[in-house]
């Protein structure tokens, strides 16, 4: 009857322990979906003449539907991955809504970039924006239109460069 | 000896479910936390001459900062609350983050705003936009500066106005 009862109790304690443990998997299952969706859908992915790494753009606005004055877009960086240089004709407004990352002028410290950052970069200075090396980058980007142009893009970002900044 | 094996199992059981609900309790804590902070701060309280019921502005990005074209700003529209009718003299883009609600245009049906939506309003239209009954809204707004001006505010949506739309 003890050895019964002993039985008993450990049956009855692994099922709440498996229980719970599943409880817990399906909350930390639940947590990931919900982290790694952003506002917008991923789109589609940048090109390598402009971006180092992994990133992706979903166009939100054309110029054409507001009075030609800018577009708008979300821009997706994966751990590591990162703009080339650029300037923009007529400045650029950046609206990090998660993750981590950097935004550098050149000549100039980083400055971290996390959700909630707000980044009004002025006309025709030379910069780059990306991730993080650990942790994914997502900013919404309002792009000033100047004679058809949102932008002039310039040298790759060098390992160096953002070995410096990101160590 | 049987009976104090039943309490030592009962004990054992206890302790894992008391663990267990605990466990429970904080990650429920976090995801509330979590779901519940939008990507900017809440901002400060909206005019009463402007919006009709609990309505808060967050400034992100003046005109002053970026050449004069617009202004940037994240608003948060508790259940029910909206903006008066009002005009933009040279438009405006929405950017739904979170929750439900609606854009309507003078003499138009409503269009639902859930979470990605993006509405890029024209110059002059006459047109309101807020939070759905039971749900908040939170959008960022692009607002267009024409003249020193981003909007010619109107007169409030009245209850038969916003019936209509939420019904």
């Amino acid at each position: 009857m003890k050895r019964k009862t002993k039985l008993l109790a450990l049956l009855i304690i692994s099922t709440v322990v498996i229980s719970c443990s599943n409880n817990q998997k399906e909350e930390e299952d639940m947590n990931t979906n919900e982290k790694s969706l952003s506002v917008f859908p991923l789109g589609d992915p940048g090109s390598s003449d402009w971006f180092t790494g992994e990133v992706h753009v979903q166009g939100l606005v054309n110029p054409d539907q507001i009075e030609g004055l800018y577009s708008v877009g979300q821009v997706t960086f994966e751990p590591g991955s990162k703009t080339n240089w650029h300037t923009h004709p007529a400045g650029q407004v950046l609206l990090v809504t998660e993750g981590r990352g950097w935004y550098q002028e050149r000549g100039k410290p980083a400055q971290e970039l996390i959700k909630g950052s707000v980044v009004a970069i002025p006309k025709d200075i030379e910069h780059w924006h990306g991730a993080s090396k650990e942790t994914k980058l997502v900013h919404i980007a309002i792009s000033n239109v100047k004679d058809n142009s949102a932008v002039t893009w310039l040298a790759p970002v060098n390992d160096e460069e953002y070995d410096s900044v990101d160590k």
